[in-house]
């Protein structure tokens, strides 16, 4: 379902000491009520997490007027946040976890179960101190 | 301060519909006080975010034992996320917003002043739908 786009720059390669997995997802033509709806959308991310095995310390989202939303899902493994353009019929989705490298993946397909896009690209960006 | 980096990948020049902004930032040798103390690393986030005009909805952070914050600034313009590891005396810091392009900027700008670190890089991805 995602395209894996994984980040080959010079920038990515020149981090020695990848300390967290970051995965940045476009997800296009999503259902309108996840990008709507605050209650489906938070419970959408927030079973994305546990079912993928992260532990949810915090979630925190945010309705904004006419429409759109926001939303934080703080996990001891890092986090998820996701802002939504209804109008657009597309979420902007973020997944950063340091520890185990697998579970970044799991949440990513969790989060293509639920949400189901009719096209999305995920691009893998390994975040820690640069080699300076 | 900051040596901005620019994603210039194919998958950045895709994408036709730019909504949001997004700056990663990696902070190398930062002050311990800011990645040990909740408090201060709160402070220095929600100030920046609004000296640099960004409208603050709510923030959450996270204690980690024996050491490491992870925190989120929410903001009327979307987010500002944070995880520190001391003991590499480095910190991962993402700004993403939405509307009026230069409040990125800014809160970078912002964060620079309070953060201080000794190296750093920043990377710039437009956030939008796929050009599908």
């Amino acid at each position: 379902m995602f395209r894996d786009e994984h980040n080959t720059s010079p920038v990515a390669q020149a981090h020695t000491h990848a300390l967290g997995t970051h995965i940045l997802l476009e997800l296009d033509h999503c259902p309108q009520a996840l990008l709507l709806e605050k209650e489906q959308l938070e419970s959408a991310l927030v079973e994305s997490a546990t079912q993928a095995g992260a532990h949810v310390v915090k979630s925190v989202f945010h309705q904004f007027s006419p429409h759109g939303l926001s939303g934080v899902v703080v996990i001891a493994e890092s986090h998820i946040t996701v802002h939504t353009w209804p109008e657009h019929s597309y979420a902007a989705i973020d997944i950063f976890t340091c520890g185990e490298p697998d579970i970044a993946q799991r949440i990513q397909d969790e989060i293509g179960r639920r949400f189901a896009p009719a096209t999305c690209s995920a691009k893998t960006i390994m975040r820690g101190p640069s080699n300076h």
